[in-house]
């Protein structure tokens, strides 16, 4: 609409469309009266061009800030399509006349592509980047490389020629802390000194992270996911997604995830990548200049982010189009799954695991499943919906009393607290002490043969015991065994590591360093599912001879694979904690490989989300989102209550009549009194203030900067001139001065609704347009104002009178 | 709103919250007076009731009709999912007052689940028999098994114990019908009778496919997905998804598929699937009565038919999401998924292809593609786009001549005769004489030393060629052969197959018989990939010294997949044809089940859209959708016009003023005048025609129905009486005929825009909305009126006076 492509112009094509300008000496902007033509031809006959030349040249200037934005506000969607478009038929139209605007046409439809390209390789390679810096500092906990302190552990005795791949984690190169100052690699005086370092070391981490965060970057801290989400939907927070941020990020989540706490990279990266695409966003106009397009740039960053999390890009898309978007347009698909692609290959290219995967977490299994084991995996389900709900519950009252006591005033001595007590409690537990993605790849690990890990010290076959017929080939030669010590030392241990894993995470989610929740969470689900798998094992084992087992676990036949068990938990966990389905179902998927295991991935992951939401509604990041107070229309619940937007909107009954702007009534005075009086962000404007006809709709912003660059800049405008949004500007009487034509910044097409709609189709407009506000007429009769935050208020008081009216939604 | 939910209380709630009622000789329906207590609070006070109770009674018969559509009418998706949370919010309310209605609520929250485990289980059989049946008829063209005519050939040789592996397809018990009839296997009087049979047998099933068709189901020819996205855009097709639909089209795609005609059952499958998910709608009345959940179902229903064509459930899911639905919230891609994984695992259960493969074309490649690869495959890429965009372009020729000329009128003939030439001119080569999806299977096939199929008939190696040493394990013993004999005349087949699959396939599309496209696009891409794959191989064999062949391509090594090139060519051309783009890729990769060749599929899919979209911007299915007329509004394209709502509504400057109601100032006869003067829809209430302030809206169908039952069983209501559409039903003259009040089926949320707003913010609200039809408001009066059909028209002629301007976007 009119006044939209005004003050776009202004920024994006005003060098096209203009000839000559200039900046005088107080900052105003003459622009010699050349308008573009097609908006001349617009307004009927010309005739508005009349009176409002002035003011249009007045708008185009660069800074003027008309259709920007403030920190912390909404942005209006229509609006900025409307602007995009504008834009784009201005590059249309110029296409035929000349080669240099069909290259910039040309060059203008694949920014797009390339933009998403150069978020891949930078998201591909700085994930590369914290993955092997992360590796390397872990294993500075432990031990340093002769060789060069540079080298993590594996590279370090990699390079060493003198190991067997047996031994391939013990190699002369590689010194242990103990090894290093006193000089024994056992016993008891050794064990104290690995203790100590492992516990400064990860005290230093964690408080260079806090540090690091507190003092460059106040947004590096947390997953980021919740922010992210809120930015999607439409709102502005200036900052989150800088330059600043990236690098304090990407170096403080190092650091954390060094520093051995309980959480993970994968939120972070989503972040990070969202900042990457931010940044990438200011080299091309088309993004810099609009924020919604922006935002579907950034809703294929956060594919980007997963797709190198777990190198997963099908995944990656899906979680960005399930949990975190909010407008998601079928041509953003297609570029996110681009986008995501090329971050993986770069990634796999930098081959941070060094195993040529792209996957986090690479698990094949050749054991087919039972249908009776249905049962243990909704078990699964059941535990981890449970934990889910829980957690979230535990997460959120601990992060409240943060923010109400005088817990929040310390965040570094939280953060070395924390850090010291997980220090202290998972050094002497071997499934603690490794990292959170090592100990799920150890526990979603198949035990073959030649594994030599505790997991896998499984006893001498039984006599009698030979392979059954229905073995497929994988499988031979691994048959149901006994557990031996190895095991049970292992159970023991798993069973200390998911009580204190679950613990810890509740207070380390939500601290001021760069922390996700996806492995933490899965760490909990791998452990407990792991657990019921090895029961599982070894009752088929002892007990083959139960009705149960019966036909399908004959003795000597490997049937139960606790790697999948784990699998499953750790699905189940993360859903019932995210709440993600199909984008959840998809990332394990690619991480396994195989459609075989689906439907128990479906079994486990549908009864975790039920479970769930049967104690809580919310998803974590929600949940979070809530806390923080964002002012975030939440796209997946329907708005269940039988209120009408008479009961929503402003003013009420009580309040004093609704401030209204008439089209050609006011002076330059009132309307700064109206502006000093209210705190309003836009005012609608009427045809008289008896009728209350609605004309259009004015924003405080654009009028406040309007009104200040006409008296500094426009002759004649003093505080008595009339202002006036008609079309026709009226000839003023003698000796008045001249009126102040302010048509150019009145958005003409505000959407009214009447009051009697509904208030589930007014949240569904808000919701799908992406409205800031909407009028409310009755009868013809401009009645009231409905804001989104009025909306978010009123559904958190529906809410709260009605606390599971969603549950069987 | 309070008429919508009147509506629906009749319909679905009324046995609940009503406690007595009859139904008279006349058909009218009387309820003694027990409005549903929400119903009375709502109304501030009670007042409103005083006038009004008869007219809710009368409206909330079964029978009234008020609320529900005519056939080839749009529906309103705002009206439709609000009647949907009225019913929600009437079970939640009762949930807490008896056991009975907490189950009650239980099992509509999981009748969703059920639906989709019923559609799942349903189109899974069905596919499986589909298969099963067709696999049967089309070697029944060729012969017939001794042990049971039931028996195709391959099932007729397993029986059979005195075949080896390698003979598999040569058994004394399946007799060709030379061997029959004449008693000779070889020869050329052999070779006629079976030349003869084969196009006997052809013409029979395709005779009776549409005889079927045309005698029981018009509807079930075609693929169907064309009007299954008009349908799920919210038009009404009535028995397009009906049993009978679903019985012939299942019945027919067996019989034309084995027929031997160039098509394919992967969009007829679709139509199969929508079929099932609307018939079993009909057992749940939140499904049967609500036009806007069915279609949730319906979408849900559409991956399922992809699901169970390709055994790719995740490529159906996005399948539907990309392609084929308008409205698809997330709770459906949830539910999706979950029916697309039943019917897959359905289908693999019944096992049609005895391989215990959910897919069609399993494949498994071995060798790593090179960068310089990617030249050839963008080749492919433009090959697709080419042929897809030429293939719609001819296509949509044929049938505006078939529409315009006699051919129309002889559609039994045309089938014949397509099949005759189909018959006569496939058999001689073998390429052609086998099913389209067994050809694709071996086209995508890679050699194997066992493989005894003429594509695999490559000489000995060359002396001195040894394997080098980069390559993988999978491919030890395939180095790079020159070609054989064989290779050379399945070359030549192929090419001969190529042009009559591109020339049969775009007449056959668009007969009165099932017909999917998926199959034949795909073959003409396999041929042409494995020609392409064959060069490229014979030319690194004879020239693995040029320099783009050095360094990865050496003597002896096996670096050219021929069968990656036919995968590559067959998913460019379906992409040309149907601009897929995510989906096609995912479905090819559940296809192959590996990431590894996902880049050279995205650059072939990708320069295969760019190439057709630069070629004609619509896909087969949207170019059938305008050919047809379907008022269909798409989602994908943005409009790019610059035009104003002013300047589409109607009435137009020289058109008679806009027919309104006013609220409370026409008599039954003047209403019934407007109502036969014109053929609106629907008309705006206005409060007087002088202010034309806005009032609500009303539907010329329920206007009709209202003041007809009013007239039949309402005492006193004469042709003189007022109707009023207030809230307070005014008190008569004395003597004057009482008045009727019809506020119960007055719209009060009608949506109204500025004349101001621009078109592409209307048709975004359109879209977004699913609106039939919008208010048009300048200064608060109203205006006109913009209906869906009114902002087809005018997108079509936009689109003719400037046809390249969607190019670039």
């Amino acid at each position: 609409n009119f006044d939209y492509a005004v003050s776009l112009r202004g920024p994006t094509a005003c060098g096209l469309s203009l000839t000559e300008n200039s900046v005088d000496a107080t900052g105003c902007r003459f622009l010699r009266a050349l308008l573009p033509s097609d908006l001349a031809g617009r307004s009927k006959g010309g005739q508005a061009q009349n009176g409002s030349v002035d003011v249009l040249d007045l708008l185009q200037g660069w800074g003027s800030g008309v259709g920007t934005y403030d920190d912390f506000n909404t942005i209006d969607w229509v609006r900025e399509k409307s602007k995009d478009r504008d834009r784009h038929r201005e590059i249309s139209r110029k296409r035929r006349q000349s080669i240099t605007a069909l290259l910039l046409s040309v060059s203008d439809a694949f920014s797009g592509w390339l933009l998403m390209l150069l978020i891949g390789l930078m998201s591909g390679a700085l994930a590369g980047g914290i993955d092997i810096a992360a590796h390397w500092l872990t294993d500075l906990k432990e031990g340093v490389c002769l060789n060069g302190f540079w080298f993590n552990h594996e590279h370090c005795c990699w390079n060493s020629k003198e190991t067997t791949f047996q031994e391939r984690h013990r190699c002369p190169q590689w010194k242990s802390w103990a090894e290093l100052t006193v000089g024994v690699t056992e016993g008891a005086s050794a064990y104290v000194v690995n203790y100590l370092m492992y516990v400064i070391w990860a005290l230093l981490f964690s408080f260079l992270a806090v540090f690091l965060v507190r003092a460059f970057a106040p947004y590096a801290c947390g997953s980021g996911i919740p922010e992210i989400k809120t930015i999607l939907s439409g709102f502005i927070i200036r900052g989150y997604l800088g330059k600043w941020t990236l690098v304090i990020k990407t170096i403080t989540l190092v650091l954390a995830v060094a520093s051995g706490l309980s959480l993970g990279k994968e939120g972070p990266l989503v972040h990070v990548a969202c900042c990457c695409g931010n940044i990438f966003c200011h080299l091309f106009t088309k993004y810099r200049k609009n924020e919604a397009k922006r935002r579907e740039v950034l809703s294929a960053a956060s594919a980007v982010g997963v797709s190198v999390a777990f190198g997963a890009p099908i995944g990656g898309v899906l979680f960005s189009l399930e949990e975190v978007s909010y407008y998601f347009p079928l041509k953003t698909l297609w570029r996110s799954f681009f986008a995501a692609l090329v971050a993986a290959f770069t990634l796999r290219s930098i081959n941070p695991f060094g195993n040529s995967r792209l996957v986090l977490f690479y698990v094949e299994f050749h054991t087919p499943w039972h249908l009776l084991e249905l049962f243990p995996f909704v078990l699964l389900g059941i535990f981890g919906g449970l934990w889910g709900a829980l957690f979230i519950r535990a997460n959120i009252a601990w992060c409240r009393r943060r923010k109400a006591t005088r817990l929040g005033r310390y965040p570094v001595l939280e953060v070395a607290v924390v850090s010291l007590a997980t220090a202290v409690l998972a050094f002497p537990n071997d499934y603690t002490r490794m990292s959170g993605s090592e100990l799920i790849s150890e526990l979603f690990n198949d035990c073959s043969l030649l594994d030599s890990s505790k997991l896998c010290d499984y006893g001498p076959l039984a006599k009698g015991g030979e392979p059954a017929g229905n073995l497929s080939e994988g499988t031979v030669g691994q048959a149901e065994r006994p557990a031996g010590p190895g095991v049970y030392t292992a159970v023991w241990q798993l069973a200390m590591a998911l009580l204190f894993k679950m613990a810890i995470t509740v207070v380390t989610f939500g601290m001021k360093v760069p922390s996700g929740l996806f492995i933490p969470s899965m760490a909990v689900g791998a452990v407990a599912g792991r657990l019921l798998g090895i029961g599982m094992e070894q009752l088929a084992y002892y007990h083959h001879d139960w009705d149960m087992f019966h036909g399908w676990c004959s003795p000597g036949a490997h049937c139960i694979t606790p790697g999948l068990y784990a699998m499953l938990g750790a699905a189940a966990c993360l859903g019932g904690v995210t709440r993600m389905t199909v984008s959840l179902v998809v990332i394990m998927f690619e991480l396994t490989g195989g459609l075989e295991y689906i439907v128990p991935l479906m079994a486990a992951v549908m009864t975790s989300k039920w479970v769930a939401d049967a104690l809580g509604r919310e998803g974590i990041y929600e949940a979070h989102i809530r806390l923080n107070g964002y002012p975030f229309l939440e796209p997946k619940e329907e708005f269940v209550h039988k209120t009408l937007a008479t009961d929503v909107m402003r003013p009420r009954r009580s309040d004093p009549p609704l401030s209204v702007v008439t089209q050609d009534g006011m002076t330059v005075e009132e309307l700064e009194g109206l502006i000093s009086d209210t705190s309003y962000s836009g005012f609608p404007v009427v045809v008289s203030p008896e009728s209350h006809r609605l004309v259009g709709f004015v924003l405080r912003r654009d009028l406040v900067i309007s009104i200040d660059n006409a008296r500094r800049c426009q002759e004649g405008i003093v505080g008595v001139s009339r202002v006036i949004f008609t079309e026709h500007t009226p000839v003023e009487a003698q000796g008045a001065p001249p009126p102040l034509n302010l048509r150019a910044i009145l958005d003409l097409s505000p959407l009214a609704i009447t009051d009697h709609t509904p208030m589930e189709i007014t949240v569904d407009i808000f919701r799908k347009l992406g409205l800031r506000q909407c009028l409310v007429t009755q009868n013809g009769r401009l009645l009231g104002i409905i804001t989104k935050k009025d909306i978010l208020k009123h559904m958190a008081q529906m809410a709260n009178r009605d606390p599971d009216s969603i549950l069987f939604n």
